[in-house]
Parts: C-alpha cells; sequence; structure tokens
C-alpha cells in the first residue's frame, strides 16, 4: 500500500494511492496514518479494502507528511562512504545517531524556510524508516517485523548551525520545515529490495545527488535493530538512514541553498518530492 | 500549582498537591496532564479550582511522569562551570544541545534500567523546564510566556555510549528509563527565584551533587530563548537544563552505578525522587 495525508496543514485526512494512481479517502476507515493505523493488524486490515470502493478525494490536495504524531525522529550520519568521504569524515565503524526535532516535520512540497541568521543551508535525499511496532533489543532477524513502511525524507541541514555552533548537530538539523516526509509511505510489500533503490536530488534542475541504498554502510534491519539497543522505538517513530554523496557541504567549493530555489528529489518507488526554497518570515 | 499524574504505568490519572499536601484527582476536570492542559488559558482555569473541592486519591498510588505525550525532550549540555570542569570541557560559549528519546521517559520513584552492556551508568540532578505554549524565535524578555512550569529530571546517561560510541551523545541518553520527571509540575507562581534553587542528589546515602540554579551558566529565559532560534518548542516539550558538578564520570576515580544501587535527588520547592538500579531483563 501507499499511504499518504493530504489537505491542509494540520488537517489532513488519511487516504491510499490506487493501482491507477488515484487518491483515495480513507477518513471514513481510519482517523489518521499514525501509531494506530500503523500497527501490523490494523495495516492487515488496511491491505484487505478494496480501492475501488472508498471515495477519491476530490480536486488536487496538498499533500502532508505521511504519518502523523511521530515523537521521535532519529537521524543516521555519514551512512554511505562517499557522503562520509566527501565531509572529510572517515567511514563510521558504528552507526552515528543523532536527532531531528519532531517540529520540524512537513509535507513534501511545501516550502522549505531558511531559518534566520542561515548561511549554510544544505540538502539530503534519505531512505527513511516508520516505526509499526515498539522495538527494544530487537534482532537483525526480527527487525523488519517493526518497520511499517519506507519513505522519503529529505534532511535539510544548516551546516554552520549543525558543525559551528557548539557540538552536537541537532541545531542545525531540526529547524522548522527541515523534515519533509512522504508523499507516500509505502508498505515492504511494494518493495522488492530495500536496499537497492536508486535515489536522486535536483537543486534548480542540476542533478546534485545521484546514488542508491545499496552503498548504504549500515542497511535497513541493522539500524533498527542497533537503535533499539540505546532506546525505545516506539510505532509512528521515524528513522532517517543516511544521504550519498553530492550534497552542497562537499561540492568543491560549497554550494548552499537561498530562498529562490527548488529541490526536487526522489527514491525507486517511492515517489518523489519538490519544495521551493523561502526566507523565514518572507514570502 | 503542583501537578501530578498518578496510578499504573501507562493508565496515570491527572491530579494536583493540595495546601496540605495531599494529592486530589483532576481526572474529572482533565483528561492528563498534556499539551491541551498546559495552555496558559487552561492552567487559569484550573487555577480558579478549590483544592478542597476534588476528591483526594485513595492509598499511595504510584507517581507517574509529571507530564504525558512528550515529543521532544531537549537537553543542555555542560551549563555549569564546575560540570563542565570535572569532564575535562570548557566552558561553552553557547548553549550545548542533545536530546533525549521520549520514550525514556519514567515516574519519578521508578527503578532506572542498566542496559545491556552498561558499563558507566550516571547520574544528574537537573531542572527541567515543560513548555506551555508554542515557542519559535522568542525573545528572552517573553521566554517565560512559554514555560507551563518546572520539574526535576534525572538525566540518566550511559558514559559508554555516550562518549565512546561514535560521536553524537544520545546514544548514551535515551535508553528506557533515563528520563524521571516528577513528582510535581510546578507552575512558576509557586517559585520566588527559579534561578536560586537548591538542588542535590544521593547515591546510596552519600551526596555527590550539592549545587543550586545560581549556578547555571546559561539561565532558564536564555535557554528557552536560544533553542527557539533552532527549533519550534511545542506545549509539553521538556527541556532540562544541565547538571552540577559531582557526577560520577567526574569523580577521582570515576564512580558508576550498578544494580543495587539507590539514587536519591531533589531540588527545592520541586519535590524529590528516589530511584533503584536494576539489571536489565532482570529484577
Amino acid at each position: 500500500m501507499k499511504l499518504v495525508r493530504f489537505g491542509r496543514p494540520g488537517k489532513e485526512k488519511p487516504g491510499l494511492i490506487d493501482q491507477a494512481g488515484k487518491l483515495r479517502d480513507l477518513s471514513e476507515v481510519v482517523a489518521d496514518i499514525d501509531a494506530d493505523t500503523l500497527s501490523p493488524r490494523a495495516l492487515a486490515r488496511l491491505a484487505k479494502l478494496k480501492p475501488e470502493s472508498l471515495p477519491t478525494a476530490r480536486g488536487a490536495p496538498r499533500i502532508g507528511p505521511c504519518v502523523v504524531g511521530v515523537r521521535n525522529f532519529v537521524a543516521v550520519g555519514l551512512n554511505y562512504a562517499d557522503h562520509a568521504a566527501e565531509t572529510g569524515a572517515a567511514a563510521p565503524k558504528e552507526p552515528v545517531l543523532f536527532n531531528k526535532a519532531p517540529s520540524c516535520i512537513v509535507g513534501p512540497n511545501d516550502d522549505v524556510i531558511a531559518p534566520r541568521g542561515s548561511t549554510k543551508l544544505d540538502w539530503e535525499v534519505e531512505l527513511a524508516i516508520v516505526i509499526g511496532t515498539r522495538a527494544s533489543y530487537v534482532g537483525e532477524a526480527d527487525a523488519m517485523k517493526h518497520v511499517a513502511g519506507f519513505c522519503i525524507c529529505n534532511d535539510v541541514s544548516e551546516r554552520a548551525f549543525q558543525i559551528e555552533r557548539g557540538g552536537q548537530w541537532m541545531k542545525g538539523k531540526g529547524c522548522p520545515t527541515f523534515g519533509p516526509l512522504g508523499p507516500w509511505l509505502v508498505t515492504p510489500d511494494e518493495i522488492d529490495d530495500v536496499q537497492n533503490l536508486r535515489m536522486w536530488l535536483d537543486v534548480n534542475g542540476e542533478r546534485m545527488q545521484d546514488g542508491s541504498t545499496a552503498s548504504m554502510i549500515f542497511g535497513v534491519t541493522t539500524l533498527v535493530s542497533y537503535i533499539s539497543q540505546f532506546m525505545i522505538l516506539e510505532p509512528g517513530d521515524v528513522v532517517t538512514t543516511g544521504t550519498p554523496a553530492g550534497v552542497g557541504l562537499g561540492k568543491k567549493p560549497p554550494v548552499f541553498l537561498k530562498p529562490g530555489d527548488t529541490i526536487s528529489l526522489g527514491i525507486d518507488g517511492l515517489g518523489r518530492q519538490a519544495q521551493r526554497v523561502v526566507a523565514e518570515g518572507g514570502e
């Protein structure tokens, strides 16, 4: 299934994309795409629906973030060797983790706001994991049982805030609009091999990132298992899994985003996002 | 007001402590002590109640974490000069921020679980801020308008996970039970000067930390304002503000917690906590 949320910010309805690519309204079936709806039992119930029996959504509504009520938004750093190299870091021996503030989550095509004082605004196309059931001390063999699905995340980053403002990365990772998620939350049955998905990102139409989840240092099952040794992952939590080479910080010389720029990005089978960069407080 | 949550884990009811120190049941008045109840309007409504008109809670129930539904649990590092010195770090020029996983939050007297593989389990008595209204780009003069109240936090830490496992601190800060909050969420009107509260922590009856919020490098209003420049703080979010000297890592030689140890801690006007350390998976 491809689950979506559509409508005005904060007023989104749940939906799904049918075989023909039509947006169907799920709001008579579930309250939202949240922790409750992402349990294996609830997903199994949804999978039995005949999409053609659901009403189609009218018009071309805004698409919201594909999951709501995220509490823990975990991110993995330097998880592609080519990206670690371009930032001057060694490939990590074990996963590097940090957090993004859950308040940064927005829809896949919402504006990205350059925060006040921003000078080094950057992009990162990433595969994100959405957790379906509580995961604590999970082994790799069981990890996929805890995954409700996958989506695209643009792990928007302010490099000066991240690196030059006092030690921990999260300062430059959770600014408002720094977490576009979606368009779809795609359940694992729809994906042949999650470790072999092409991913790309363009800025102003120019290809900046062109990679594959095949190049991850630590794959999905390793990450879920690893993170669950350090914290409980709860239903609706999101883990974004790192980015391949081609971020602005890694260019020679570095290139950063400015108001007016456009970003588009996609991952095989997970759809695509498109954002416009705007100044904070302006238009 | 002193707001509390009482009852079995996950089934807590809201309550308040009256002038005589009695626990009164608020469950006929509000659903829980959460984002909705912490708005200025909702708190003003609660403040008009006559506590003696509320039923008293029966028996001596367990006390739960004093707020529920926390999404962003932000922590401030090295915010007391004596603590920075004992860990060998310079006093920071601006606040150092990291995250604790919200799934680590427990009641003030619940067991602290030593995670699997733990070798350097440590304590930190801290003043925590609970956010009442959305804060984004807030100035220091307005910061207190966004604060619903204060509580004690034991910022339990696994130093090996925090420092020796790959760069970012959050790996050693959000393990299950690493965030005892409470017993009370105390509204600001009950506190004469939040920057002049004595704070202490004992391990097995021996005084380990003995400090005061007067020694913070960055005070409450500075922190709320500062953090709001980097991320939106939402109602129900918690900011724990750092610890004074006397943690296990700072002892010569270092001293760490082991199963069977007891921790007690308190802050003037905010009550006290008491935890027992237990092994993961054991009793």
